[in-house]
């Protein structure tokens, strides 16, 4: 099942009201930083502090009487849980959300606060695909996939979809655009739009450097799975590879896509900080992190940048204000 | 010499196209957590990082060309530093800023990074009023106050006039309006455009509880200088009274002031990290901090704040997300 522009046109008639239309923000000092015209699109001021509330409420709003009844179970580091928690809630659906013991304590906290049962899994000896099919299954609760769902991308694509309206609004055409990816829910959505409406517009992918699935996928052709030892800073997209529903998208769409290390990541943050006076998560700031670093250029070019979340730890963000990383 | 809402509309004119129009932003969950509409006037996305570039800007572009050749000479412990400096490298005059020698570091560096030259004072042994003026003599340059100038006052007002024009975008009736208030150029100027356009909204100041000067005055009906001896959190809020400009605008415009504790704007910081991805520095969170503490009532009633700010040392932003504070 594939998605189209007109899935992301009917996701927005659905989310109009329900998720904020988040600003595009122009900084004179990040233009001049970069030499360019750089518009972001922020993702951060979105309910639940990240996109992810869009294709949440996309897919949950379509469920019938009956399942909603039954309610919703996910898997989730973190931005879906919470974007299915609150859609949940809004809809008055029970929600489960299935996450790993070592997930950003304010992301598990903002989780149950919106009123979802949590179950906490161990991410090395249990598998979180079974338990959530196990709880599917005595519950009679729909899954909801993180990314691999036509809904959900169609919702996430909504974010494209502002952004296009609010650059035009702006006298802005975009030569560029760049966004975070971690299983390609978001930019697969928006680069249907994207291409849609402004074919010449050069699509970019931000993934960080040790979770380079996308990047070796589209050097390859065939969507590829890593299996990266080490962590990374961005605990939002490690993700080891694209989804079926995602990755044609995405190979049909992407100009490609650029590694970011954890140093570049906090780096950028610290950058946000500073000069934007934003809070942005390490992997919603990937895609600004391409720009600082170059690996994406802005110079002479209009960029738009997807900041995709804001949910970071306070005691992780004082050690990146501190240097520390 | 006073200020009118046309000097308002004018400065709006001249800073088209040099001052960001920062985003009016409505937050479901702040909404929720106060039980009314609430729309935050983010100043933090402002050049130089505050409100301050408005009247800078304002004030220099109406130098004659002599005037600009000898340049400028402020005062400052950091945010007006930013917006003259800013202001004068981008109208091509000279700037010399004299600020505290225990000014936050970020806003030295910004200052500096502006291209003016820096002299620190000593607050306990020296006068700033008197440096600032010898440097005026000997140079020509011609002195910017931070608040008590009716260019400076309209320039500020410019930031109401974006948020009436938002707030009617966004079907928004402000019942009430609170701004932080040191001096008083910012609040003068938006309650001028406020009583214009919309005479019922209730106007409140929101201001250190150490540093509360304009509740005093507001009691007693007269301008009331005061001489705290200690500091607080909020660096750019610490004046000792309004200015005779500034004072008889607020005196006629104002429902009320609230004074605020540092632990109450310490929480609000950690509340607009947490919950808003903003990063607000103290003296640009107490109005959010009058509505968190419930000083300024926003139930059942459409708020408008005034974010007024976000330079803040990394390091003590740190330890306020660390809790000690």
């Amino acid at each position: 099942m594939s998605v189209t522009f007109a899935d992301v046109q009917a996701a927005a008639e659905r989310l109009k009201g329900h998720a904020v239309e988040t600003p595009l923000f122009e900084s004179p000092a990040l233009n001049e930083r970069l030499g360019g015209r750089v518009l972001l699109k922020l993702e951060t001021m979105q309910r639940v502090g990240a996109f992810k509330f869009r294709g949440a409420y996309n897919r949950l709003v379509q469920l019938d009487a009956e399942q909603r009844k039954a309610g919703v179970v996910a898997f989730s580091s973190g931005n879906h849980a919470q974007g299915v928690a609150l859609a949940a809630k809004l809809l008055g659906m029970p929600a489960m959300i299935v996450m790993p013991s070592d997930a950003p304590a304010i992301k598990v906290e903002a989780t149950r606060g919106y009123g979802a049962e949590i179950r906490l899994y161990d991410r090395i000896n249990e598998s979180r695909e079974a338990i959530s099919d196990e709880i599917a299954k005595s519950r009679g609760a729909v899954v909801v996939p993180a990314f691999d769902d036509p809904h959900i991308a169609a919702g996430q694509g909504t974010a494209g979809l502002e952004m296009m309206a609010q650059a035009k609004a702006a006298n802005a055409v975009f030569d560029t655009l760049v966004s975070p990816v971690g299983g390609g829910g978001l930019l697969s959505g928006i680069s249907l739009v994207v291409k849609e409406l402004s074919p010449k517009t050069e699509i970019w992918g931000a993934e960080p450097s040790v979770y380079n699935d996308l990047a070796q996928s589209l050097a390859s052709g065939a969507k590829v799975t890593i299996k990266p030892s080490t962590r990374t800073l961005c605990d939002a997209l490690e993700s080891p590879s694209t989804g079926d529903v995602t990755w044609p998208i995405l190979k049909a769409n992407l100009t490609g896509a650029v590694g970011l290390t954890d140093p570049e990541v906090a780096e950028a943050m610290r950058y946000a900080f500073q000069t934007l006076k934003l809070v942005i998560e390490p992997g919603g700031s990937v895609g600004l992190a391409a720009l600082l670093t170059g690996k994406v250029d802005a110079r002479g070019k209009t960029t738009g940048v997807v900041v995709s979340g804001g949910n970071v730890d306070p005691a992780l963000f004082a050690k990146i204000l501190r240097g520390e990383i």
